[in-house]
């Protein structure tokens, strides 16, 4: 079983090659390797991915990230294998009847330009990012150790267990991308227990909440706007105006009507139109989101942007594609997993730093996999391990206690052999 | 034959009553009164006007009209034969074969408040307008005592003259409302010379143009959108805004590109929108319009701008009604309709004072009719008839040189002699 | 003290003839009779209405209504001391020490025509609106009748009384337009505990609560774009459009950015501009308002408000005015207040009737009141009475369970009898 | 004096090295070296360029284009010289008495991908453009070669001439920018005469006009929006929505009235806002131009434009700088220019080939130095060139037919003949 030590020493490893969302070839590759080095053939490409089903994935930025995991020596069997889709999942078959369990860690990092200070420990220490523009500042590097670190525990202790257990490695959660078609692979089909989670976001090392607060339901949208370029100073009568269309379109989005009292939100975050000073724009490229309490309210949200969408482009006689970039659902954690963490959180931790907590998370596309589970009657809950940070997530001095990895293995620890063992 | 005492008498009797657009009955009637003392039966009603094409008529201010005109002792018989629709048309058949000459007078008023100050000639004399609001500033009280000048003339001398001669009092010139559907009534389609006329125009007296300028072809429209109400502060989420969808379609009419060379205009006027200040309205009601140099310009807007409108209800998902509520279309002369009229100027005036004008002339529903008499073979013209004025056409001030009145009558009767004289 | 046959006549009285905010001249001289023949000469005008303060108030409506009062009787002797503001305040001062005590009734009407059908009690018994487009659909002509019924029984019983009770009538509550001016007057700067109170809600007869749930503060405001017409179709580029810079307003402001989580609510609700199809629009009308959970939240969205109304018309080169059309903040009810107001409504319907409710109860400028009270340290609360209705509140089918009159009498009769009984 | 085939040769060697407006320094180079060649030393950097009027220049892209210029051997002494500011003036003084005549030539390209086609003559031939993405497709290559071969015949003849001549050699004309800070360096305020040209245009070789037709005024601008940014899930009320700003502003901008008659254009070309999905856009950038028949017409375009900018940047809070990135003026040749030239054109071409054109040329900046030509009560016009063109102009199949370079050279052979003569 991983030492701290040997956690800490991968953690750092794959801090210093981040990869983002749907590019995490070299990521992947290490994690397949630490598993196979367990005696564990785990599973890639379309056994876990339904293709159609991704959202928000750049083939060029796939492409480079290609070349990069082979120029990095990542054995061509395995991208292969892979398919062009990255992530893994670690399935342990006890061959004895039991619970099947699933425990989620995200693997991508984000588009963050890693701090080059002596202040900054990576950076100080040799191990900061290699890959200028991109940085494990979300601390999904801690969060793959974890899954690395609680495999070796079961592989080694996999004739005292039950059941069967599943640990899913996921791409492109930035942007909630990934999980949906995990999802709709069917891979976590007959999980009774699902468990998520995510180390950090102002809780302090030594704290574990099963009970951690909201998330938003949220879609990510891509429109394009396309219209008929024109020279505005010989024919602009001839053109149709994407610019146009998409500042319309965007001013209705920002003021379409809120439910009163459930929270929601909508941003157009990016508006890149046009060609030159002097044409008619033939283009415009808008990304968007909404988010909802519920999916009901983002369902909303979302039909009435789209709506808008439509309805500008159609008044300056634009095309327009629309392309779902990602989603995530709302949270319903079930009492039942709660209550089965919380035991395994008090073992770990001790009772007085297992805390019900009421944060703003965001949105999560663990969401998206939990609601699978529950529609054939799983169960699951989202766990939050306090790891106390230097910088907040998604910052350029970012960093975690590393405490957190040892905790998080003994708290899976704790849970399977309550739930699995035998 | 009317004196110019007598036209003058009865275009003051004409100018304090005046009546808009589709409510001319007290008008109409003493036009058919006048023309009925000369042994004149003129065509009223569906004899002249299609309803099919009526445009920018409201029933409310008709009825209103109706019954004012009831009240003011117009013979329910001539009404009845009116069918609700004003203005009339003179037909002097010789029974002799010539040419089927027309001329159009047009004879609604404008909606401007008429000075009530002593330096007011019509105010200071006591005929100034009787219905507030309401005035005859643009001058159509001098051009249809014209016309029955005109027919006076005629019908005195019907025997010495061949072919047919018709004179067109036409209803709703302004907001060019009236026109098409006399030209769609067919009641112009033997006619081989139609002149249309406007006096005054910065042209003082004396002065006689066939060739007076340019008109711009224009589409009125009203659009009307339906939206759904919603409490602003309970459920917005349920509304369909109307008011954002009229103000969307505004900016975007406004924003719509014009061809460079070919003059073109256009504007959205009037919106009216909501019900209160908490209700997401449910309602907005817009008057626009286009022009253009060419009816190919004007039909370009128009169809652009019937785009933006209807992608602006999409947007907000109203309903939207769109009612064409007026049209003139460009004004192409025939030379040969130039040359007989240039001819009977020169005789009124002398050929010193027939010009050529370069007017802007904004836009004539005459056009419409114009473009129907070519349609068979036809030709016309528009002639401007110079009269000095007090002020500008509607204006407060605004009063003519009636001198005008007997140049007009004369010019019509030496063109007459000249086409169809015997 | 008044009978409930006594109230039921007077409400159906003022049902009959509904006044609406600052025009309440009728129903004010109503209410000051029925004082007077009570032996209390209550404040009016200057006395309880700062004027500097007031909003939404319409000179033209205040003429007109003045002068259906002079028709219908009211004495010219009190029109004077009223000085053009509508309104009044009973103060019962005991001679004796004790606390001041204030409730508050509210008296206008709203804007809705009442429905004139067989099922609807008042039309069916002869006592519905007689004034066109306005009706007592909010239930204030109950609540100025438990007014003035809790003034009959405070004139009867002042000997077994101590300290001092006003009960205030106040005009405009609709549009949260009247309190504001009051609060200013100082009438209530030397109050203990004041209540505010409403009938109905959604609430059945038999219920009190004196913890009705949440009011939102709000800001109205009224803006008026003043351009420079221009004639569209000969040199549109001397205007100044109005229309459209409202129209950019109206879209910026429903566009602008909401807190996540408080709640907050914003609407233009009407808009009128332009005065002809072919001028530039010279001017436009606006009424809208915002609302937020706090008055933080309020402050906000109004002032961002107000920055895009005034970069609006700058953009288009117009003038701006805005004027403030009513305004309510949050509302933050005393536990002292609370506890005082629960025993007398236990005393009046039995512990099992007094509920604590979470209405959301869109605005109401007794939080202005009771802001005012507060800011000296006095307490307050508002009282829901339940009152089972025929139809929702606003509607034209709007009609109460008059038993509630009784049973409002009957709570302050309780309150007063512990607070200020001897 | 160089002959067709030394002509032919510099211009394929300028094609093969295009270079954009403000980074022509190879470009430069290569003129500066043929003068120097000819004994004559030119006038460069700020002896031509005054920079305060510089605009459209791209600092990042001027270093860039200077790196290239070193490493492709143009000397540092002649970089030093030229101070940053690519163009050249070739300064030829007679020593006698006469006129000062000034011709002009543009040596920039524009960012069109050349074609890579056996079909395209300089492909083919293996002198097609080195540089990605830039291509001498509008001509400029052939003006240059112009221009040299003239002043090998001027240093040739110099004995045989009186007066002043200047050979411009003018930087940035596309984006009309490099004309107006050449004007205010004063090097042209002791010219008689000032000559520009164009070949190609779609006249064919042979023909030559001194009257070609309407240049429209410009003015290009760069809007650039900062506000605030804020996640919009967690706190957008913080934000400052620069996109939302820059949307509103290209749609007002596009609303903006427009004079009827004389000709007027605007367009709003592109748009770059925001950073990602899920913040509230800090940023945008914006790329616009207005054009007008007149001085006039354009400043009146702009001066709106500019409040509409300035308006959206305030509803919105955000900060606005506005950069001027080009200019043009309206095109007023004189007379006695259009004499002189004619004459030469009959010498070099025939009276047949002298043409009066009414070409809509778009926006030139030769127009700004003929107005400060002008200013001093100098005189000039614009010469065409034709030349049977492959594909027009800034296409990528552009070629023109090199007799035109022998033509043009002739033609200024001529006019100095007549003007400068001894």
């Amino acid at each position: 079983m991983y030492s701290l030590n040997d956690m800490v020493a991968l953690r750092r490893e794959i801090h210093s090659f981040p990869e983002p969302g749907w590019c995490e070839f070299v990521t992947t590759s290490k994690i397949v390797e630490r598993l196979k080095a367990m005696g564990v053939e785990p599973l890639v490409g379309k056994q876990i991915i339904n293709p159609e089903f991704i959202a928000g994935r750049n083939p060029a930025a796939v492409q480079a990230a290609l070349a990069a995991a082979q120029a990095k020596g990542v054995s061509q069997e395995l991208l292969d294998k892979m398919e062009g889709y990255t992530g893994t999942v670690a399935v342990f078959k006890t061959g004895r009847p039991g619970p099947v369990i699933a425990v989620r860690f995200d693997i991508d990092c984000v588009e963050v330009s890693e701090a080059q200070e002596p202040q900054h420990r990576p950076f100080a220490e040799g191990w900061s990012s290699q890959n200028p523009g991109r940085m494990h500042s979300c601390g999904h590097d801690g969060h793959l150790t974890m899954g690395v670190g609680l495999c070796s525990w079961i592989a080694e202790n996999l004739d005292k267990l039950c059941g069967t257990i599943k640990v899913l490695f996921q791409p492109a959660e930035e942007g909630v991308r990934g999980a949906r078609p995990i999802a709709e692979s069917g891979v976590l089909d007959d999980v009774d227990f699902l468990f998520g989670n995510h180390l950090g976001l102002g809780v302090d090392t030594g704290i574990i909440s099963a009970v951690p607060g909201e998330f938003l339901a949220t879609t990510k949208l891509d429109a394009t706007f396309t219209g008929v370029a024109a020279h505005a100073g010989a024919n602009p009568e001839k053109g149709k105006n994407a610019l146009l269309a998409a500042a319309t379109a965007a001013l209705a989005i920002h003021a379409l009507p809120r439910p009163i009292g459930p929270v929601s939100a909508l941003n157009v975050g990016t508006l890149r139109a046009g060609e030159g000073r002097n044409v008619l724009a033939p283009n415009a490229f808008m990304q968007l989101e909404v988010r909802g309490e519920s999916e009901e309210v983002n369902a909303l949200m979302r039909e009435e942007a789209i709506r808008r969408l439509q309805g500008a482009a159609d008044m300056y006689g634009c095309e327009l594609k629309i392309d779902k970039a990602g989603e995530a659902t709302e949270f319903n954690p079930d009492p039942e997993a709660i209550a089965i963490a919380e035991e395994a959180a008090v073992k770990t931790v001790g009772a007085e730093n297992v805390q019900h907590l009421d944060l703003k998370l965001g949105s999560e596309d663990a969401t998206i996999l939990l609601r699978r589970v529950q529609s054939h009657g799983g169960k699951g809950t989202f766990i939050v391990f306090g790891s106390t940070l230097k910088a907040g997530h998604h910052q350029r001095l970012f960093d975690f206690d590393e405490e957190v990895l040892s905790i998080a293995v003994n708290f899976y620890k704790n849970l399977l052999t309550k739930t699995n063992g035998i």
